[in-house]
C-alpha cells in the first residue's frame, strides 16, 4: 500500500538544488551552524527524495523545527559534548539541539571506533526527532560498515495484552553496504503501521488492516477512525513490543534521555535517545569475499519468483533509490498546501522562498 | 495460544536432577567432553524448564545428536579454534562441534570484550544448531550485560512477495539484565510462528491465522494442512523479512557459514552460523543509575491495564521463568512418546535410563 500522491495533481515538481539552497537559507535563518547546516540540509533532502510529502519527513519539517527552535525545544548550533568514551562506545549529550545532527555526528564516531575495534554503540541523550532511522543507518554503509541506527519516541503502543501506550514506535534502520551499488536499507517503526497512514485511510473512506491498531478499549477494529486514539499495533504481535521496550532500554534508560511516557512529551523539552551501531565486516571476513557472498545471498533473493508477476521481490531500500533516481532526474514533489504554508513560513522569518 | 499439554495425561514429571544425571550419562556416552557435557545438560534443562514438551528442544534432542553425531553432522569434543580475533570482535569455527557449546564460548568472548570495550561481536561458523536464541542472550545478563544472539537457520521464509522459501526463521534472542531478579529475555523466530505449532493446530483440526503462512503458490490460507508446504510468513510482513536477511548477512554471510537456501540443508553438514553480541551498560551509565531507570521502565509497562483483566502485562521471559519455578519445585514434563523413545536410544548406546 503506498500514498498514491502520485495521482494527484495537488503536487509540484522542484528541481532538488532549489530545495537545498531553499532548505540551507532557511536553516542558516534559524540559527543553525554553517555545519549543522550541511548535515540537516542532507538529512531532509534524503527524505524528499526517498518518501512521499504526506509523510512529513522533508520541507515539512520546517514547521515543526521554527516552532521549537522559537520555544527553546531545539537549540541550534548547541552546545553537544561527550560525556563517555571508550575503545567502542560513546555517549554524546545532545543538549537539545537538532536530532538530524547528534545522530549524524554519533554515527560517525561509530563508524570511526568500528573500523578500530571491530563493533562499536554510540549513545545520544538529551536529543530531537532524528529524522529517517534508515538515513543515520547508511552513513556507515557508505563507508563500508553495517549500521543500525535505534531511537525512541513518543508513546503509541501498548505492552502487549494493554490498550494503553507505554512504549514508541521506537523505528530501527539497519543498513548494509554491496559493493558498487545502493546499500540494503532497512527503515521501519516497530508497529505495523502509523497515524499518518491511518489517517490518510480514514480521509480516502478505506478500511485499515485489524493488525494496525486497536480502540482506546482495547478491541480490534478495521475503522481507522475508531483506532486514532487507541494504540498503534506492535510487528509480530507481543515480539514487536519486546522489541520496543528493548529499544526504549538502549536508546532511553541506557543513555539517560527520558523514555516510556515521559519521552517527546513536553515540545519545549522532548530529550529523545538514539543508538548508533557500526559493525565492520572486514573484522571477520576479507572485503572481497564478503562481497562475493553477499551478492550470492542477494542472487538467491532476488531470484526468488513473485507471487504477483507484476511485483518482483525487491530489497529493503530498493523502492527509495529507485524513487531518488527518478526525482533527482525530474524534481521533487511537494504538496501545493505544504508550498503555501512554507511561503508564509518564509516571509515570517525573512527568508527568500524560491517556490 | 500455547500447547495444551498441561491438559493431557500423557505426560509425566521427572525430577530435574533425574534428567540432568540422565542428560550427562547420554551425551559422555557420544563422545562428548566433560565441558561441552556440563554446558550441553545446562542448555537442555533450560529447554526443558523453560518450554513445552511438543517444542522438541529438551531431551527430544538426544535423537537428533545420536543422529548427526553418527553421520558425523556433530562432531563431538570438536577442535574449535579461534580464526579472528581483535578487541571488540572475534570470530569462532565451531568446526561441526554442537552449537550449544559453540554458542556458549562466543558469548562468553564477547561478555569478556565487552566488560573491556563497551560492546563486542562474536561470530560462529561451521556450527550446528545452538538450542534456544534466549538462553544464549542470558548468558550475558547473568554477568550484568546486555546480550543479543542471532542465529541463521534452514530456509522456511520467502522473501516478501514471493512463495519461495530462501531466508530461515533467524531467531533473536535478546536478554537485558535486572538487579535481584530475572532478566528480561525475548526468544523469537522472525516468522509470526512455526511449523511445529502449525501441526499441532492441524492435528487438533483448529484453524491458523492468516498471518502464519501461505499455500505453495502463495495464496493466503487458514488451514495449517494448506501452507504446510509454503512459507512461513514473516512478522511485520516486509519487515520481518528484512530483519531476516540482515540476520543471514550477519550470521551467515559474514562469519563464513552456509547461507541462504543452502543452510541446514544436509544434516551430514549443517554449517550453520552465530553471532553473539554484547553490551556493557555501566559503559553508558552507573550501575545503580540503570538499575533505577530500568525498574521505572518496568513499572510503566507492567502498570499498564490490561485488556483482559485475567491476563496481565507481562515482561519477555516472564512465562518461562514462572514455568521454570514450578517444574523445577514439581517436576519437569516429558511426553510419554518421547519417554519411549528415549528408553530405546538410551538401550541402543547402553546408557542408563532412569525414566
Amino acid at each position: 500500500m503506498a500514498y498514491d500522491i502520485d495521482k494527484e495533481d495537488l503536487i509540484t515538481l522542484y528541481p532538488l538544488e532549489t530545495l537545498q539552497k531553499f532548505a540551507s537559507d532557511f536553516l542558516l535563518a534559524l540559527g543553525a551552524s554553517e555545519e549543522e547546516t550541511a548535515i540537516l540540509v542532507d538529512g531532509l533532502m534524503t527524505a524528499s527524495l526517498w518518501w512521499h510529502p504526506g509523510q512529513g519527513q522533508g520541507l515539512e519539517k520546517f514547521f515543526r523545527f521554527h516552532m521549537q527552535v522559537t520555544n527553546g525545544g531545539i537549540v541550534p548550533n548547541a552546545n553537544m559534548t561527550w560525556v563517555k568514551e571508550g575503545p567502542s562506545y560513546a555517549l554524546l549529550d545532545a543538549a537539545k539541539g537538532f536530532g538530524y545532527v547528534s545522530g549524524h555526528r554519533a554515527m560517525a564516531k561509530a563508524v570511526e571506533k568500528a573500523k578500530v575495534t571491530g563493533i562499536a554503540m554510540v549513545g545520544v541523550r538529551h536529543s530531537n526527532h532524528f529524522g529517517i532511522a534508515g538515513y543515520h543507518a547508511l552513513h556507515a554503509a557508505k563507508k563500508g560498515l553495517i549500521g543500525w541506527s535505534f531511537t525512541n519516541a513518543k508513546a503509541e503502543m501498548a505492552p502487549w495484552g494493554s490498550a494503553q501506550v507505554v512504549l514508541g514506535t521506537n523505528p530501527w534502520g539497519i543498513a548494509i553496504p554491496r559493493k558498487d551499488t545502493h546499500a540494503i536499507v532497512l527503515d521501519m517503526a516497530l508497529t505495523m503501521s502509523g497515524k499518518g497512514m491511518m489517517r490518510w485511510l480514514m480521509n480516502e473512506g478505506r478500511p485499515m488492516p485489524e493488525s494496525w491498531a486497536l480502540t482506546p478499549d482495547g478491541q480490534t477494529t478495521t475503522d481507522p477512525a475508531a483506532a486514532m486514539l487507541g494504540p498503534l499495533l506492535p510487528i509480530g504481535e507481543y515480539k514487536g513490543y519486546g522489541l520496543s521496550l528493548i529499544t526504549d532500554v538502549l536508546a532511553g534508560v541506557m543513555t539517560g534521555s527520558l523514555f516510556g511516557m515521559s519521552v517527546f512529551q513536553d515540545d519545549t523539552n522532548h530529550d529523545v535517545g538514539h543508538v548508533m551501531m557500526a559493525i565492520n565486516p572486514t573484522a571477520f571476513m576479507d572485503q572481497a569475499d564478503y562481497d562475493t557472498r553477499l551478492e550470492q545471498l542477494v542472487a538467491e533473493v532476488k531470484g526468488a519468483p513473485a507471487i504477483d508477476p507484476k511485483r518482483p521481490v525487491i530489497l529493503p531500500g530498493e523502492v527509495e533509490f529507485q524513487r531518488m533516481g527518478e526525482r533527482e532526474a525530474n524534481g521533487v514533489p511537494l504538496s501545493r498546501e505544504t508550498v503555501e504554508k512554507l511561503r508564509a513560513l518564509s516571509a515570517e522569518v525573512n527568508v527568500n522562498c524560491p517556490l
